[in-house]
């Protein structure tokens, strides 16, 4: 029968989800978990590649597996044999043809920052530390203009070889949250920057480009410290050069959060 | 001068504040910053021990210096020194007599849990995960019963030799939040029980007892899962035994929210 997993990770200490020589993947990591639940080799497809340091809420991985075990109980057996940095948070029986990668519909990634004049330690691993005042209105608004069906040529790493760069991202959703802080340091800033606190930005797409995400994360961040104005956000789009966007933002910040069917 | 620092630590690969031979320590990694900064050896006075894997949002540190930098910008000069998992978000000239340890009029801790029947890796360095379904109007009650004026002897570890175990808790508070989750094997439970979400528990007493926080924390779980009844926690102090209590709870939930003087 096919199984449809939800996995949760924590990125820190794997080379990604796919399974890579040079060092170890959440995908190792997970078939050898299955491996030892259901005694056979048993191959699994993720909804996409998670890079390097990159987190999951809820990536979507099928595999086949002959069991009796009930489905419901399934993600037990498994997280029996896995790390606590890696975790089955769900399970269902899928159709036959059910697909993790080519059936998905929408994903949605979360990338979030941390804005303060310090390093925050405990903010560190699932958030990105930015030193500068943020405007979020202007950051909302270059949202709004990323938002619908565009080709994201710029918004792609260079060097990637994928033919078809039109996609479309349904939603970006920016979400701040201050810091209770009482700090003889805390930088003050004007009233319509935001920090000492944290931003999380949730994109919604049909599909994303090798690290798109992280380079609209860079794009916003780069027009929230006016780097770039809303007129580059529109000419990035028209003129499909990444070199005209802002830069990749690290992977510690990125969780893929959920995938739709 | 003497100088006061707010340290934030993130715990996980520590063998906790103080210097040991057994392993590397907060202390070992800030002194060596400081000497780096100011080109001399400098001990450094902290508000308490923290135990291994124990973290940090507002540890208090004093320590002299002979320096012509302004304290404002001492938290910057020292962290250039600093690994990411350690930094100073703070600093302001003292007394010379102020003393980290000895000034210290109140501190307050934090011990975070989850509750779900599956491991969350995006939680679990600064949680600790609980299985069962928790009576947070029974904890609270409890909380009630242990904060004051009492003889914390049995929220002691055993084997401690302090002679005085009388100590005052002024508050314990105790937050929740939902998850916002949709699994086919989220287990349901009833109204009056709490799942499927984060528990907070902050304490604020004039000092704490070895491990007092997390038998306190462990104690408050056990009332949660009816493992221990209120006048358990009445007889625990008026009895002074530790095996009444409930059991320490592991460091990754601890954290050391902040100090007063």
């Amino acid at each position: 029968m096919r199984v449809k997993a939800t996995v949760s990770y924590l990125g820190t200490d794997f080379v990604g989800w796919q399974i890579q020589k040079n060092g170890l993947s959440v995908q190792e990591v997970f078939e050898t978990a299955l491996f030892k639940t259901f005694g056979t080799k048993i191959d699994s497809v993720a909804s996409g590649r998670t890079d390097s340091g990159v987190h999951a809420l809820g990536q979507i991985v099928h595999f086949d597996a002959d069991t009796s075990i009930p489905a419901q109980k399934i993600p037990f057996a498994i997280n029996a044999n896995l790390p606590r940095s890696v975790s089955v948070v769900d399970c269902v029986i899928a159709d036959p043809d059910f697909n993790a990668r080519f059936s998905a519909k929408r994903k949605t990634y979360c990338y979030n920052f941390y804005v303060s004049n310090v390093v925050l330690p405990l903010l560190e691993t699932q958030h990105t530390h930015l030193l500068q005042a943020l405007d979020i209105d202007a950051m909302k608004k270059a949202s709004e203009i990323l938002t619908g069906e565009h080709d994201f040529k710029c918004f792609e790493a260079s060097g990637s070889v994928v033919k078809r760069t039109v996609r479309t991202i349904y939603s970006i959703e920016i979400d701040t949250q201050h810091f209770d802080i009482n700090s003889s340091i805390a930088k003050k800033v004007d009233d319509d920057k935001f920090f000492n606190g944290t931003v999380s930005i949730s994109v919604t797409g049909n599909g994303f480009l090798y690290n798109m995400v992280r380079i609209i994360a860079g794009t916003l961040y780069f027009v929230g410290i006016h780097k770039l104005s809303l007129q580059d956000v529109q000419d990035m789009l028209t003129k499909k050069d990444r070199t005209l966007a802002g830069k990749t933002m690290p992977p510690q910040g990125l969780v893929l959060k959920c995938v739709e069917y």
